[in-house]
């Protein structure tokens, strides 16, 4: 599996999760509000995002391990070790963060997101819409 | 946004898909059976997956522009171009493709999958559950 590739973030977010210890595991598990700041070199790829839509975003979980294969799914040491392809862990190979949120406001570059379980600084790589069906699409 | 990450593939797409601009949109717009091909360094983290589970394929979509931020949707030059991060365009700032399949058959390294729209030798990032509901997880 030769080749490697470079991410360039593209935003960050803003949080008042600064801890990854105290956030939730996911976003519609209490997480709070946050901004994602967006860098101006991708403003216009930003520009029909509007309040109300619901989005994907993908993050780069730069606190995670990257050499972690199985894990205790939430980390509950009562539940048995699964191959981390098969949980939500964020310590994996190739840590993304894929976070389902919904857009409360924007604001030029910056996009108020609900529940984002992502702490504050986190790298900010994708936003992709929620797909309707494909009639709609 | 200083600071670029390494994505290394753990993996790559074999499909009888070879060119781009004869692939599906979607995965479910008439995607092929595919296999996604591991590399022996992540088989621990494989080792729960299994036939009928639905899982989130995260690519690397290396044949995809990266200075592209506007795009008419779905190529269709009759509709209003609009920013990518409100698409679902393969060409974006960081090319991750995002894709909804049905695992069929486990053998080793190889998973078959159904319904996976992206070519022939694309490199896979990461392999994820679907979420059920809170109380499932």
């Amino acid at each position: 599996m030769s080749g490697a590739y470079e991410l360039r973030p593209i935003g960050r977010v803003e949080s008042p999760l600064t801890d990854p210890a105290d956030a939730p595991r996911q976003g519609d598990e209490g997480a709070p509000q946050a901004w994602l700041v967006f860098s101006p070199a991708v403003a216009a790829g930003l520009r029909d995002l509007r309040p109300g839509v619901e989005v994907l975003v993908l993050t780069w979980l730069d606190r995670a391990r990257r050499d972690v294969l199985t894990v205790h799914p939430r980390g509950d040491r009562s539940r048995p070790e699964a191959g981390v392809f098969s949980t939500r862990s964020p310590h994996r190979p190739n840590p993304i963060g894929l976070h389902r949120v919904r857009v409360l406001a924007v604001d030029g570059l910056r996009l108020r997101v609900a529940g984002l379980e992502a702490v504050d600084g986190t790298p900010v790589l994708d936003v992709k819409p929620v797909l309707g069906p494909p009639d709609e699409r």
